[in-house]
């Protein structure tokens, strides 16, 4: 193993400088003002979580955890995601607060094992938790605050895709029954959106000609509300059709909220998270392969915690929408640049102070006595130029 | 090694519940603004970093660094400053960017051994790092800026304490040349604020009554201006006198900031970093025995990561400010609740909207039909109830 070199960082983490952390930081303080505007109230939780709890509840996959072990033996990791923390969190320091509970963070999540596909393995999530309301109305306040948060951080073009974990459940287990591999690795072709590989690998398993035309129907369920009508006529397992009138009522919901101009119902949505329940949902922006955000239901996780409860929640890929918004230039605050030598320096020094308070960015510069500030290229980026050099407190000002 | 329970989370790290974090996140904006109203940008780095880059430089001890090893068995730290990742962005991303550079972070930072003595095993730090400037100037600059960011985080009542690396150095290299050990172990009791043990240590020492009277009497070197002087008198070597004048220059130019009322000097103190080369400073507020910021001059780092540069900055200790201001009431933002029935939902949700888009925080709540929402408890902390229940769109308002 060679040394690193002195300048080098591990590979799948980011250094920031200042010109995108302002875009940053605006789209974190944006997006969380929104979700406050909504009542949902910031929690911050730790970077380390025990792995025998947090981090196997939290449904990243074992080799993606980054595992540390502390002083005392016992491992711990880098959390995954903030979904399992705020589960404990809930279950424990606000036990005692009643349901529904309204949480929101913005937090770095690790992922080990994403630096070999040259993926971050530290990135940045903005997201909700509704804990405590199992209703269509809990999940379509979720989607509508996730849509209000996506605008409120800048992203202009967005769809969010809407489908159901119950669906799939029951369509797969009436036509497939006793084939739990077939249904899983079916699962996983959606999961990647591999429609060719989920065509045929359906071809390969000798269906009659109905469940295939049935099973390959599913890839057209993409569309407005009439979806719905389709997939009750597809499957009639009560855990399909239950699915399915949930989504009918949360797109009920979306429509008083007036948001279905950017959501669709795409049945063939599975989310990514084991845990999930019911509800899923993505949202994809235009010129963007990967989501901006994603979420779900997830109605058994709370129990791992000691304090079951129904639950709902997304997040938005922060730093997914730092990119999104890389070629939109931020508002640039004006800079001064105040000059002084010893005998400027007191005046100088209080008219920096009292343009500060004003709000005013003032960088001061220490030049020497009776040589003025020549040099342009130390101005660079300032808009306005105040000299207190040679003067004893009387000042010359100059504008770019 | 028994199993965590579910609800527990390791030793040393919190959670910060919707109340603290409000607290926080204001510091952590104020104190940012007002860094950047001085010309300070705020870039971000990563939470780990290479062991043999950042981690060696950092002056962490070995022991208190939290290691783990990456997918290719490199060895990674989690960072435990800000100081030593910021000095790698400015040798390696920021390398054509010509000094002085002006840099502000806030981020968490991670102490492996703290959580056996009950400190933070991860805790914020909200800073700057001047770089680039060796000038007095630039020392007072960021002491200034310290108690400027200390009184906009809302911190009254404090003294920042100067001291200077180089005048105990000189001094002991003086009166007890070629007695390294003799030297560290006084700089030990100095740093640790053992008084004390210092002055048994140097009755141990056998020392002339002359140097034994000197030595002991640093400790009365506290005060104003006129300690400046007083130094002066106490040491010859070369080393002692440049600093005491470079501290003199510094005063100065406080004078001219108008904050010497918040500034004392104490030629006793030892920064808690090995690689502080001049200049150091500790800030300590009424009723807290922390330091609450800490800075200091450290002019070789940067040549650790390859572009040689005098450098100086503080960390606020941004997790102590929020539990000295933990009795200080937020202003807490007036929370609405609307509930409405499925005939009064288009309507309530359009409301919501209007109000959240004025700024104001909205709950919704879905209630039965003619079911009108007389459970107080559910409208706890609302400063204004409005219903759209089996009212078909009129609505009643009612405030607390």
């Amino acid at each position: 193993m060679s040394k690193p070199k002195v300048f080098e960082k591990p590979i799948g983490v980011k250094d920031y400088l200042p010109h995108a952390v302002a875009k940053l930081r605006r789209i974190e303080r944006q997006t969380l003002e929104c979700m406050n505007r909504w009542g949902y109230e910031q929690i911050i939780t730790p970077t380390m979580e025990f792995y025998d709890t947090v981090g196997v509840a939290s449904s990243t996959s074992d080799q993606k955890l980054f595992k540390l072990l502390n002083n005392r033996g016992t491992t711990l990791v880098l959390r995954s995601d903030m979904t399992a923390p705020i589960a404990r969190v809930v279950s424990s320091l606000l036990k005692e607060t009643p349901f529904p509970l309204r949480l929101s963070y913005h937090a770095n999540v690790f992922r080990a094992i994403e630096e070999e596909a040259g993926r971050d393995a530290e990135f940045y999530q903005t997201g909700v938790e509704l804990v405590g309301d199992p209703s269509a109305e809990a999940d379509a306040e979720v989607v509508a605050l996730a849509i209000a948060s996506l605008k409120a951080a800048g992203v202009e073009r967005f769809k969010i895709a809407i489908g159901h974990v119950g669906f799939l459940n029951g369509l797969f287990e009436e036509t497939l029954p006793g084939q739990p591999e077939a249904q899983e690795a079916l699962k996983a072709c959606l999961l990647g959106r591999d429609y060719v590989g989920y065509r045929e690998l359906l071809r390969s398993l000798s269906l009659t000609d109905a469940v295939l035309k049935e099973l390959e129907g599913i890839l057209r369920l993409r569309g407005g509300q009439e979806i719905c009508n389709q997939a009750l006529q597809l499957s009639g397992t009560a855990t399909a059709k239950a699915s399915i009138q949930h989504l009918c009522e949360i797109w009920d919901v979306l429509k008083a909220y007036g948001v279905c101009e950017n959501v669709l119902i795409d049945l063939t949505m599975i989310g990514d998270f084991s845990y999930y329940t019911g509800m899923t949902f993505e949202g994809y922006a235009a010129d963007l392969g990967f989501p901006v955000v994603s979420g779900g239901r997830y109605d058994n996780l709370l129990t791992q915690f000691g304090r079951p409860a129904p639950a709902t929640g997304f997040a938005i890929k922060t730093t997914r929408v730092l990119e999104l918004l890389d070629g939109v230039e931020e508002t640039q605050p004006e800079r001064v640049l105040i000059s002084y030598d010893a005998a400027g320096r007191a005046a100088a020094l209080e008219e920096a102070q009292r343009l500060r308070g004003e709000g005013i960015i003032v960088v001061t510069k220490r030049v020497e006595a009776g040589q003025q500030d020549t040099n342009s290229a130390g101005r660079d980026g300032y808009a306005k130029f105040i000299s207190f050099v040679g003067s004893q407190g009387t000042k010359g000002e100059q504008s770019k």
